[in-house]
This record gives structure tokens, sequence and C-alpha cells, in this order.
């Protein structure tokens, strides 16, 4: 089969657009149609005026997934932007399912996730294992994202969290801390990155017990230190093991 | 205090140059100096011929950063590359720890790292939480690696297996395939990419069961998924959550 839909699902990585690879920007060059959330076009348009874009403001993810693949259908060159990365907690995963069998070739294009664009605002704190969790229940029971809290404390892994709050879910992160602290101790490092990559950009290191009072937002991504976790001239570091090299 | 001194630590992603953020070209173009291994050197090479290069073949890692503070410190522009991100386990960590205390301001640029690209080269297996985990007993006793592979299979966490062999270590990743199937099943999709970005690049898709006697070397980063993880079309894909959308 000679596929002649192409439908790239490209991570512009965190903010301002000179965070996307060059491979990125090259593929976005070659598109006919741009399709995303109206913040993220507003990033690209105006590199790229000359696009035609589908802005999908309030639409649910299957839809505007749906969309970007009928475009390509069309013949249609299109790319689908995300913010960070386009796999992780992405729709690159919903676009292959909903494009299972049809002739669509597609082309995921990495891009920087907030673990590394945030990490890299922190200082440097993981250097080593990691986990990366959501405290998102929209998709995942409460308890399986409790279990994983409880898991990844235990191993004494760093723990990257995404989605910390929301109005509905104001003290989950409050709820994840406590969880943590069942393995790790009070005084653990830990680093909060708002706006990663935009306007206002701010980030705060504190201790795990001040993390649990911490009033995190959406915009707000929570970097949780291992048992080495320290602070160096004000930046958060994570040693590369635990012997000295 | 106004720092004159400043050093990048530039994670260049990949493989190929066109796998960097836009932001780690720019600041590669505004250094004096770029100093990594060869092959990284060689990478950035044909994009930036007229920059002065510190090569840092053989020498251990705290020399090199050693290496590049004190050309920093001489008031040149320099840049610290490395393959992937700067922060996982890489360079950056070490950086801030040597240059504590030190008149040199560190920026840290992020990239691409192995999980993200080689993610995107398998399809979409990292839309849900997921552990990075290097096999590496360097610097990590090996019962600690042991633990952290039992807890985040544990927690159905899908994982990404960081230095899945190397001569010495053989017969690392089927230990830790091994410890894996003390919770998920035989059947869990898994993939491993090799030469990520780069000539050569490969992915395979199999089984638990058959990543445990799969011959990984150095080049290869291994995906394991969690209990959701399917294929689609040849591709990896990790749903986004445990109910439907």
């Amino acid at each position: 089969m000679l596929a002649l839909n192409k439908l790239y699902v490209v991570g512009i990585g965190p903010g301002a657009a000179d965070q996307m690879t060059v491979r990125a920007l090259r593929a976005l060059e070659k598109c006919d149609v741009i399709a995303g959330y109206g913040v993220y076009v507003d990033l690209v348009k105006p590199l790229l005026p000359d696009k035609e874009y589908l802005v999908t403001p309030m639409r649910k993810e299957a839809d505007r997934c749906r969309m970007a693949i009928d475009s390509a259908l069309t013949g249609k060159t299109v790319a689908m932007i995300s913010s960070g990365d386009a796999g992780v907690y992405g729709m690159a995963g919903l676009i292959y399912e909903l494009s299972e069998g049809k002739d669509v070739e597609i082309e995921v294009i990495p891009g920087v996730t907030a673990a590394l664009s945030g990490g890299a605002v922190l200082g440097a704190p993981l250097t080593h294992d990691f986990a990366v969790i959501s405290l998102s229940d929209l998709l995942t029971p409460w308890d399986k994202i409790e279990k994983r809290l409880d898991c990844a404390a235990e191993a004494d892994l760093c723990m990257v969290i995404y989605n910390p709050a929301s109005h509905r879910r104001a003290d989950y992160l409050r709820q994840a801390c406590q969880i943590v602290l069942r393995h790790a101790s009070p005084e653990t490092v830990c680093g909060v990155v708002r706006n990663i990559g935009r306007e206002g950009e701010m980030m705060q290191i504190m201790t795990l017990k001040e993390l649990a009072e911490y009033p995190a937002d959406m915009f707000t991504t929570v970097f949780i230190g291992n048992c080495q976790t320290k602070v160096v001239d004000g930046r958060m570091v994570t040693p590369r093991g635990y012997r000295d090299v």
C-alpha cells in the first residue's frame, strides 16, 4: 500500500516556538494544514502564517483527532500539534487508534516534555531513574494513581507529577505527598515550575513537607527528588548514582 | 554577583543535528567553545564549523565537566553538549556540583531524550504514566535497580530501560524481564529501538517473554508496556487511561 496521506503528530515543546526541534519545524513547513488547540496554533502561526489552520478549541479529544485524520484523508499533508511531547499523555496514541486500517501514514515527531523542560529550569533533578505520574483521575482510577505514587516512593525514584491540581482536584497534590511521605523524608528536596518556557515562568525549591501545602495549579509541574537529591547554588540536583564518581 | 562567564549544558537530541531544538541551536551559535565527546562534536561541527571545539574522548566525566567549567572561567562562552537531554542521566548535575560557588552562570537547555525519540519510533508507548530506569550498575547497586523494576512493574507503570546491556552486563535485560514477569503477563507488549535518529535506526515490537531473550546492546533503548498496551497497525500504543474515552 502506498500511503498518499501523511499525518504528522508533532510535539512543539513547552512554550515558545523556539523550543521545538528543527525536525518539527521542517515538518510543519511541509504541511498544508496545521491542527491543534488555539493556544498552540497561536504559537506556531507567526512562524508559518500561510498555512491552513484547523483550530479545535472546545471539542472532545477523539473528535479533534478524527478531524485531523479526515483532513489527511482528503490528500492534504496535515500536522496535529500539541505542547511538550506528542506521546507523553498526548494525542499520538489516540491518532493511531482512530486511524487503524485507514490509508494514512502517521509520523510522530517527539518534543521536549515538561519533565525535561521543567527539570532544566530547576537544575538537574532527573539525573537518575525517575517516574512520570499524572494526578488526573479523569481516565484513571485514583487508587491506581495512589498505588503508583506509593510504589515509586518505595523504590526511591525521583518523580515528576503532571496535572497536580485543577479546580475540581484542589487537594490531590497534598494527598500525593502524604503517600510519598510513607517512604520518603519530609526534608526530601522538591521543586515546582510554573508556565515552563512561557511568560511568567517561575520555579521554587522546597521540602516535601512544604510541597504538601503548595497551592499548585494546572500550569504547575512538580518534581520530587530521591533520597540523594540536594540543593546546589539554589538549584535542585540529583546525583548520578549512589557511589562517588 | 554579575556572572560574566556563561556555560550552557545542551542536550542535542537523539542523533542527527535536526533533532535539537531551535533554542539549542541558537545557544550553540552564541558560543565560543563547544565541548563534548567526539561523536556529538562530529554531529554539530558541520553546522558550526567556526567554533573552537574541545573534544574530550577518553577522560573521566568529572574531568570533562571541569574542562568545560575552566574554559568558561576564562571568559569564553562555552557549551557542553550531550546526546538526548542534558539532564536525564546527563552531565547537567555534575556541572552544577563541580561549579558550586564559582563565577559561572549555568543554563541547561533541554533536549529530546531516548524515551521520547524512541517512543515516537515505536508509536505511542508512553501515553500513560511511566518510569525511566537504567540497568547500569556502575554507580548504582544492582539491588536498588531490582527494587525499582519490581516496584514499577507492581504499579503497572510503562517502563523505558536505558543502558539495557553492555559487554560486561550481557544478561541484565533478561534478569530485568524476569523481575517484571513477577507482576506482568508474559504477553505484555514491549518494544526495542536501536540507533535512534541515526543511520541504521530500527525498531521491533515483541512480547515481554520474547524481550527476555532479546540480544540488546548499548545502542538499544527498551520499552515495556503496561497491562493496557497494545499493537495497532504494527505500532506500540498505550491508551490514555483505564476507561473508555
